[in-house]
């Protein structure tokens, strides 16, 4: 309402109230202006109804809820059923164009708006999770794998002889399929053991480099946030390495954002080295459904020109799934989330180890990764040790989510073509079988006792009946949980 | 609630009222059962209870729903807006896993149920449309241009030697870009023209397929959906060409399932030749939000490997879209849809013959083109036929959206590194500049109406005050609409 | 947003997409400028889009959704679950005041506007609905019986020794405890029968007054809208005898508003003698959820000592529900649906005529009645007369819902005290059993042709059931409906 | 979804992964059921998703959602819009029906269900608010004035000559209309002074019964909550007088089941003497929408029998309002929040006196009033003390809502006829002017402080500028707030 509608209002209700309702809209307003001008988080999260006053300032501004517009192209974003347009506040012409995705649509300029907006928040927030020198990043509506595809692909544009992929070996199947969907052969790097940790292998990298020749290398492809034992790569020496014989470094940190251990490592790595580009998983950092991922780098063009490879518009609700998160939850929200995990790691750790002591197991020494630990099992196993992931199962149906059991019974996988020995454990041996659990944003203390008691309960019935040979089904999926 | 709770409800309400009640929710569920069972489009679209009722029903059977889940992973769906829960109905998980991207996913069976099935729904649509042998299909959430890379990209892996994409000229930027980000190249197969229309010239591609060896041959991208005066390519003549020389054929039918003339092309070429896979946009076909693409194809197999290529879980939103929208229009609207397309069509042909009459033009003659037509705009250039481009604009201004205005004044563009004369007119020089406009799904004789009065209107407009050289701001933008 | 946010959005976006963004806003601007001005239904229904931006507008307005607002009152509108707050578009405050319903409360001066504007909107519904004197009226969140206990408790205050209501007799619970529950003692006024039809006593009337004498009568309770074969009360005679005696005239009117017969008959009663209010309901006028009554009448004064006469603030919904109906269905739709509703009336006439007619019945002649019908049951009947009501049981289960079947076997209930014989059917003692059923506004002609499908296959099995003495209760549930 | 639909999943998704979603299904399930075999308030509030599902189980026994149903009656429950279908949840009926408020609906199972439910958390909820021996309860969609109307009505019928209420003195519209609107004659009992408290007068309540002949009094109508410096009613006394003259005894208990000082007042009093019906309002003490009351007795029948008073169904909002807000809430958050409320009035105490000190004001004694407090305003009065109520308007347009400013400038006011001096003040003078502000439940901390840091620039405020006479508007209105 304009000011001769609150003009006209005061016809019917008196002006000082009147006057007091448009005082406190222009507050939202304020606020909505602060956002366009300072492009950056709030520090306080914004209620759902200034979220819901912009979302729908934005939406009236598309083509498609024009007021008597009419559409006569092949595609006018007109939604044939009023649930799906509610559930997208009516915008229906996602994000970009044909020729870029992060490209203003003239028929959208409310979701142009918005996709602008969002981007410039998400690099404030990369900012303040730890990586002060990012140039530029942009949300889009993929996987992390495949964003590290299209990130390999940009690069391959002005490397015309490269082919290979260095990669420090992580037993994650999407990472395997960005390189070969994308054409590219991945020469994997072993895992170094040191003490429980898994780390990264610089001396084979720099070999490897040498003997295939720079020229033929796509980029070295590392990774920060994965299951513990293995830990963060050696990103800084790795991007010191990538310096020197000029070879893109392309860093998998899909849920890295929310660890300063990660964060840390990669703002020093473009300090010391080379970074090209680092990929991370909208969902997985900040509580979102799946659906996006984030592209950042140091340098802003090398960023453009990814966006400038993705071909055509895109959905714009991983894009719009952020802008909504990142307004409720604020900068100070967001920072309380993130020392929160960091407590509940800790957290986790100690009750892991106190359970762990119990039954004759110990939490495995991994202080380089701070979000995922591990526990050895190495008492509980009986005759087979494949029969250890059963404990997995028997987690599930008693609703504990989010575990991993590792057997390290030696087998040898074929992932799209390439070889992997003991697929899961990142290395052909561990010397022991583990389960895994990690602290991720958003978890609560309440989740980690639930975890442990669980745990418990399920490790106990698992000593006490697998010597009976066969867990009958019933066993195994009795619920306990009241 | 189950037998139990209605037994309980009784002691509430009387028996009969509740009995009622329960039949009533029967009828609900024997539809759930009905399209679980035959997983097919209902003949009847649901009622949006019935739709929110089966989507609650999926919901719940996601992990981050289970009441009193604790989730110990790196990825455990937890959603921090209550708005962004509510407007995904509460699903969080995306669809597909690390492996494959029609997987399944454990922690989100409900998530799952609802992928499948749609993809089930979406092959009944297809051969509704037309394309009575398609084997199957899979929505992605990528634009059409990223799925045809990703098609590109699996042909690639069993021809390794192959580069090239034979490519009927189509100017439109994503499709270049599918190519280059892919890292192929394009190899432009000029368009030849026949009377007013653009068409395949099936000569070049032979000529170029034996000149360049098919070995050495990614695929021949064809297209169907396109704007006027093009045409859709001659794709059974392609297809056995492309069976003969066994090249792979992809099809571009980005908007092309709402339209038989497209659907049956592909159906006849089928038949007679080869196409591996065909793909198409949801947005511009089934009217719901951008963001989703449907990769289909007569081989099951070869339609599966492009589903496991994408590295990585992905957005659920375009398959939820797909799913409420397919229950909500049911098979009957939907062939309403599409014969009032066909209406449509034939009524903005005749209007906008009428209005070209009206100021010294005429249609384009382009039968093989159902959905695009064009209007020649020969007689009200004035001095610069780029300024005709203006017309565009003062439509846009006045809520038309969708029209190209094409000046054919021979300019040469490069997309991607790619140099193409006169990018916009399918060919290097047309005969007159044009004007075009599409009759797509959705669309009223309400729209067609209004489009005519304002293009009148803006034609008049235009040629009284384009001879007074420059157009002031004002002029341009005044908008005439009440 | 205001001029400043636009322009800060061009930093974003180009300048003629945002300025095209902000045309189409002030569209929607200009439709609730032109709403706030003229406060009068909206000729086209407004889009939900619309309807929403001016809800959000409103709700800002009020004292609970100030930001930084701090509360120290005893009732501040807070609102626990964020369920019922979305419901409600964050309204919190109700309408009115302790001292009148349509007061305007300070705290909430959005919630305010909507109440006045809603009562705006509904005195023009009830001019297009045919009573174009109406002066005033405003919304009540009660039920209509409660509504008529407000007025003639509202009457009583100026007529001290007042006691007796005189009251056509029609065989509804709400109306005569509206009477009983005021304190008022009914005067029932037995109906004549005319041919079919079920009328007024004037002379009745007449007598009564002249017997206890006009100072002792709070008024005359008459009623419009009825089920067949009674029609609507002979209101122009009344309300000269009622002007002639000086008795206050209520017109129960609960859904007369759909249909000109009753609208009509108020608006000549209104000039030829006396009307001090009509009341009808929201829901059975304006389908909208059960819950509100709209008090109109053609003295302003008179109607606001009324509102004042509510005891306190009161919930908005209905207000709400009608402000969203009003502006959603514009007044074209409304119009429509009257005929629409009068042409099924038509409709439904000439099959159930048909039908009784099939199975040796007849459509009783009711002209008068312009809403709800009969259909004679006379040759059913095997041994009891009151097993006929069993037809209307069998049909709710075949999801039939609406009918009434009076069986007439003479009874005596006693309804708050008040001894009636036969309840139901507005006689002691009519010359058959009968079925009703209505044309109601929003009924379709598929609800006529499933209804009368229904009945048809009901009468038959009734028949051929009820020689057996007694249905089983299979028989009488089984359900035919596919 | 029942077994099959789960089987027919299997076909879809494997056994184990259908099988967990299944058992999480059930746990939604063992809460519906729980709560249906209870139907007290859960101990723990239920997630959204759990209330929705509820809902929609309902909604779909309600014959307006029937699938396939045809509706031939005069009111059939169509909803128009689809947003006011969405805010109701597909309900439509509303609850009660022409007989009585209470009573359950044929052609709506699910609204029964949910009003008889909510009926029950109602009552279990009072006795955990302190009122154990309450017998029944009902939520009436009336503010809390219209049915103490309600009550007093029912009261009438079995006591023909009643006329008069006695009524301890509390300046509050709608409590003097409730009497008047229902056609009695309040007898006013001034309050005494006691300290700064204002408190009944036993002895003359006493002297009017005897004077006036109990037989011919409808009522004691008697107050807990109320403003400071009047405090509760002696209800315990009362009700003992009451019992012996046997006179019904009505408490006005607005928003006192918050406070444990109202609610242990009615519990002893129902044990020592006589309680006919207690009144309170949803909204104040349950933290939903204006719109609803509770009507409760400790004698079931008679409470039944006001409840069959109210003449007509009514709407279902303030029942499903609290339907949702108890499941949403759960004992433990609601005890919670007594808790909470009770600290914050002794936070609130100590800081007003605190701010109080500072200006040379105190706070009022007034240990008998849980909720309200108030603070003198002696010292600011320069001229006029009239002048003094500014204060509240300043506080105002400060965003500060809910105070109260009470000059004490002693003048007549006439409500509804009956003349009270110095309105607003409950007593004709009391010995100084003064400020009121309450702790209610859902306040915060937050709150307070900034209440009390806007308070004491506002009167800071206040005494600089009212030297100057008159406050210029920019003054008054002119806002602090960043």
């Amino acid at each position: 309402m304009d000011d001769q509608c609150y003009d006209l209002c005061t016809k019917l209700v008196s002006q000082s109230y009147i006057q007091q309702g448009k005082q406190a809209k222009l507050v939202h307003q304020k606020r909505i202006k602060h956002l366009l001008q300072h492009r950056k988080i709030p520090e306080d999260g914004w209620t759902d109804q200034t979220i819901e006053l912009l979302l729908q300032e934005l939406s009236v501004m598309d083509s498609n809820n024009f007021p008597d517009n009419c559409g006569v192209g092949e595609r006018e974003a007109r939604i044939f059923s009023s649930l799906v347009a509610t559930r997208h506040y009516r915008f229906g012409h996602g994000i970009g164009r044909s020729g870029e995705i992060t490209a203003i649509q003239p028929k959208a300029a409310g979701s142009s708006v918005m996709m602008k907006l969002t981007n410039s928040l998400m690099l404030d927030v990369i900012k303040i999770s730890g990586i002060q020198s990012v140039a530029l990043c942009f949300i889009v509506p993929m996987a992390t794998g495949m964003s590290l595809s299209l990130c390999m692909l940009t690069f391959k544009q002005s490397r015309p002889n490269a082919k290979y992929v260095i990669w420090p070996r992580i037993d994650q199947k999407s990472c395997i399929k960005s390189m070969i969907t994308s054409g590219f052969e991945p020469v994997v790097i072993e895992n170094c053991m040191e003490g429980d940790e898994l780390r990264t292998n610089l001396t084979a990298i720099l070999e490897k480099i040498e003997e295939l020749g720079p020229d033929n290398i796509v980029c070295v492809m590392t990774t920060t946030s994965c299951f513990a034992p293995r830990v963060p790569d050696r990103i800084e020496e790795i991007s010191e390495i990538c310096k020197k014989f000029e070879v893109p470094h392309l860093i998998n940190n899909a849920y890295g954002l929310q660890c300063t251990k990660c964060t840390h490592l990669i703002q020093q790595a473009s300090r010391k080295g080379r970074v090209d580009a680092f990929v991370q998983s909208t969902d997985k950092n900040f509580m979102v459904p799946v659906g996006g991922s984030i592209i950042a780098g140091f340098d802003a063009k090398l960023i453009e020109s990814i966006s400038k490879a993705y071909p055509g518009r895109a959905s714009a609700t991983p894009t719009m799934d952020m802008f909504i998160t990142f307004l409720s939850m604020g900068s100070q929200k967001y920072k309380d989330l993130l020392k929160e995990r960091k407590e509940n790691y800790q957290y986790l750790a100690s009750k892991l180890s106190e359970v762990a002591s119990k039954h004759g197991e110990r939490l495995l020494q991994t202080p380089h990764n701070g979000i995922s630990m591990g526990m050895s099992l190495s008492s509980v196993i009986v005759k087979d040790d494949k029969d250890v992931t059963e404990i997995g199962s028997m987690l599930f149906t008693r609703f504990v989510s989010g575990t991993r059991v590792i057997s390290n019974s030696s087998t040898d996988s074929t992932i799209n073509g390439l070889k992997i020995t003991n697929f899961g454990a990142h290395c052909d041996k561990y010397n022991c079988p583990y389960l895994t659990a990690a602290a991720s944003i958003g978890m609560t203390r309440t989740d980690v006792d639930t975890f442990i008691t669980r745990l418990d309960k399920v490790l106990k019935k698992y000593k006490s009946t697998v010597g009976s040979d066969v867990l009958s089904v019933e066993e195994k999926t009795s619920n306990d949980i009241p």
